[in-house]
């Protein structure tokens, strides 16, 4: 397939299915160029966040399958070693990619093997610590890796930290590097090595003026670029380089975000991700977004408290922080893709005497729970977590569920964890936080918040529902259908104890609902009789209806299951 | 107190309670010159890693105490703000100093205070995920924070990486910084700013020459140093510079760990962490440690198999792999205080084809939750987990109890959690994980592996005990007073949901003991109708026997209680 080809599908595809369009047209070329310069199934090419991978996916043997991108049983929007060898490691979590190519080169050498080993990096996720503990150990390692910084200038909304300022210093030399990589390129095809040495030489000299290029030398990485990443000949010509190097080497591939389609390069943050196309049948969207009441109350409790500041790893659009950003630009933080250090700077923050608010996704504070624990709880400071996206979030699949989140936090004393169920608890579950002295999570799924709902309540019922709050509206469909009665478990930890074994004590039987994972969930908290929420195994893309359906999570399903057991249960 | 005094205390408390020894021996000048150049109660200095703070807690008021250290209600043997004003933050992980004190200087500015905020950082610490993302933030965050790298060129065992070479070339450079610290402190007393201003000139071109210093600049830290940590004044003139600067500062300064207690010096490794005297009248301890069964294993697998690999976080002694160090070289690997991407390394080897068994510490493995659930357990590698100290640790305290990974790890699909009882069982269990097509996590405790163990069966019983291993020969005794059966939990995940629905169906009531937190724990898992385990609160130190009666973990108690619900319960 051509560029032109290739952006196109991806321009039509993303349109319809939603998906992340701006990454992935920026890396259209670079694709083209590894596909040709690596063999995509014998070399290991692991990409690092594997948004930027759909031209990947349509050059490495699923171009027939790309219009079923992230729908149930279609192709995943992220690599996945299940759906093609080409695809070397799972990767939907920023900074991890040059640790696993580490190892993939490691055991390379180790069991006597000769296949390339290359991560992808964004610039963004450069500055992970995950990543940059692995640059620390590239030289030590030893094991040739080939990584290529694929520097967009902005990671998903923008880069920020001082890696990401030399970077830029770097890139102030492209002219320079273009004429590099054309002359390496000739030098190898001529032979003309003692051009090379020369060459070197004078490379050397150009080098010390780039601190960025010093930076990765120190690690053990031979710097190449910065190089053009839509120029086709340059990028063939640095990669081919950087294959025949002995050693490990950094391509430094410059990229535009969006590249190709006018909408997206013009906003890229705009365009970084895409909703699926909605039917124009389906009745208008009613609510507002979960993260939008989020991030308005935020400003209220702002413009009351200049106590209140807000931090987030690098989704400020995605959790609602937008006009926070703009009101109170000097008590907003974006750290970049760094989620331990986010939390612990949270804390600081705290223990400083402000009252900060972190705006995380679900999955993504996976990657901070010791610094939930060992920072923020111990101390007992008053952080607020805004846990988004809790729940199954759909498409994006696998890497991004948002249903663990629970069940790892819930061990960690002195946290408090809620879950409001309509817009107007929301504001009130954060205006309670403020009061708190100490920690607080309120989790909220992705989506659009029910206007006011309350809790079916059918005083002498036999059957007990529990349930977290967003799953509310389906549990009281479901205690309709059987006549039971439904519990808002607003408060998750500690949850209301007096109450469930006032309920036991009357012999009820009782039955969770959660919007979350069952192992370790809220339903093994109160020990319900029947427990419904996902299941012990990865949950995969599609909208999120197909998949509780596939699961036997809607209500119907769960109506029936709960009547099987028990026949005269309500 | 004065050095000599200090140093003294240090030794005899730490031989006789236990403690970490030669790292608190190493920083006793500079925590004198903190002291003294900044006010420990009004100022707020954040020790990373809080095993170089004892000489600090000598010097804020704790002197009288210090015989307490580590004794159940006695001084933490971390910094602990629940302890003393003058500990500005917990501190028992590495890595997050850097983060709080952001945090605490942007609060300070944003409160209007004029307080300083000093981190002190080791050099294993500094090249933590965590710190590396907070130096990256740090221009950003731009609030000034004094950074004293506390640089022993050894982390816990040694210090590996890129970091930690260049700024052993920086320390090449220490007589140039003898008097540059001097000729600051010389010409800030004297009024000098003209000298100062040809002196920058001079000092920003010897700077060049080092690399290290420009990594920190660029972070926007001006860098001070290296500056020898064992002479007070030089301490003190650095300090003082540091303190008088309107920017943030990195003040490097280059200290013996075990200084002033020659075994310590000699021997830096072993004196980083001393066990409590044993009192000679105790019984000689029986049975091996169980790291060193699973060492010892590891060194059998990998002779066996060219495929086995082991991997630790700066652990290598702790976690017994000191022995495969030296014998398999070519296959061990030490990241450094780097849990993160050690998880992420590990799932490339075992995708490259190899067999990796990662030794961490329960507590530590909090680090990288998110790793082991995206990049190790979603592609189902066959990566070991070797949890070491799983369980109450005792005397380091809240901050090391390993009584969470169980409850963090539950939820992670496609993961086998086991627990052997005894020293061959911990060897069968590794063997088993070799054969196992994904990936599995080995949980065994602090201290020694008993001899060969059996769960008491009684037949006929009308009560069960559950418990996962460690704690065998606890509910042994705790079934032979109340004549309850017990069954040995030994795969946590999945556990033998058969059993179990046998013995529900036959009217048994189930018990759970585990040595891990109730909340979440296995307990939950199986529906236990009394659950044993530590508390949702956090375990504080102590030694483990006291800990267990103080929560009513010993046989006696958990018995009584039994009886209490089941009065004719077996």
């Amino acid at each position: 397939m051509t560029a032109a080809e290739i952006r196109e599908t991806i321009i039509r595809t993303v349109l319809e299915n939603g998906g992340h369009m701006a990454s992935s047209l920026g890396a259209v070329e670079l694709s083209i160029a590894l596909a040709k310069v690596f063999d995509p199934m014998a070399d290991r090419i692991v990409w690092d966040v594997g948004h930027q991978s759909y031209a990947w996916k349509l050059l490495t043997g699923r171009a027939d399958d790309f219009g079923t991108l992230r729908r149930l049983g279609g192709l995943s929007g992220f690599p996945n070693p299940a759906e093609s060898k080409a695809d070397a490691a799972v990767a939907g979590h920023a900074g991890v990619a040059l640790s696993v190519a580490q190892g993939l080169a490691f055991a390379r050498d180790g069991m006597g093997r000769r296949e390339n080993v290359v991560a992808v990096i964004g610039d963004g996720a450069m500055a992970n610590g995950t990543c940059l503990e692995a640059l620390d150990n590239c030289a030590v390692v030893g094991a040739k890796v080939i990584v290529v910084l694929n520097d967009n200038r902005m990671s998903i909304s923008k880069s920020t930290g001082a890696l990401s300022r030399f970077l830029g210093r770097v890139i102030a030399g492209v002219r320079y590097n273009r004429i590099k990589a054309a002359a390496e390129a000739a030098g190898h095809r001529m032979g003309f090595t003692f051009m090379r040495g020369a060459y070197h030489r004078a490379e050397s000299f150009i080098k010390g003026i780039f601190l960025g290029s010093a930076f990765f030398e120190r690690c053990g990485l031979r710097y190449i670029g910065p190089v053009d990443g839509h120029d086709p000949q340059a990028l063939e010509a640095a990669l081919s380089v950087a294959k025949r190097d002995k050693r490990s080497v950094l391509v430094h591939v410059v990229t535009v975000k969006g590249r190709g389609y006018a909408p997206a390069e013009a906003d890229p943050v705009k365009w970084h991700g895409v909703p699926p196309r909605r039917d124009p049948a389906a009745p208008p969207q009613s609510g507002r977004a979960w993260s939008d009441v989020a991030g308005e109350t935020l400003c209220d409790l702002a413009a009351r408290d200049p106590r209140v500041c807000a931090i987030t790893a690098a989704m400020r659009e995605g959790t609602g922080l937008s006009a926070f950003a703009g009101k109170f630009p000097d008590r907003f933080h974006d750290v970049g893709i760094a989620e331990g250090h986010m939390v612990a700077f949270a804390a600081g923050l705290a223990a400083g005497g402000m009252r900060p608010f972190v705006a995380v996704y679900s999955t993504f504070l996976q990657r901070a729970i010791d610094q939930v624990m060992h920072d923020v709880c111990i101390a007992r400071l008053p952080v607020v977590f805004c846990i988004d996206r809790a729940g199954a979030v759909g498409e994006d699949g696998a890497t991004h569920q948002g249903i663990y989140d629970f069940a790892m936090l819930k061990c960690i004393p002195n946290l408090t964890i809620v879950q409001p169920a309509d817009a107007a608890d929301l504001r009130a579950a954060m205006e309670e936080a403020m009061l708190r002295d100490g920690p607080t999570a309120i989790r909220y799924p992705r989506g659009r918040a029910p206007g006011k709902i309350a809790p079916l309540s059918r005083p002498g019922a036999r059957l007990a529902i529990w349930t977290p709050g967003d799953w509310l509206a389906k549990a009281n469909e479901v205690a309709g259908k059987i006549g039971a009665t439904v519990v808002h478990a607003r408060s998750l930890k500690p949850f209301d104890a007096g109450l469930l074994a006032e309920q036991r004590a009357s012999g009820m039987k009782i039955v969770s609902i959660e919007n979350g994972c069952v192992a370790g969930g809220f339903g093994e908290s109160i020990g319900a009789d029947m427990k419904f929420g996902w299941p012990d195994e990865f949950v995969p893309h599609g909208p999120v209806e197909s998949l509780e359906r596939k699961f036997g999570l809607d209500a119907d399903a769960i109506a029936a299951a709960i009547l099987k057991k028990y026949p005269a249960g309500a």
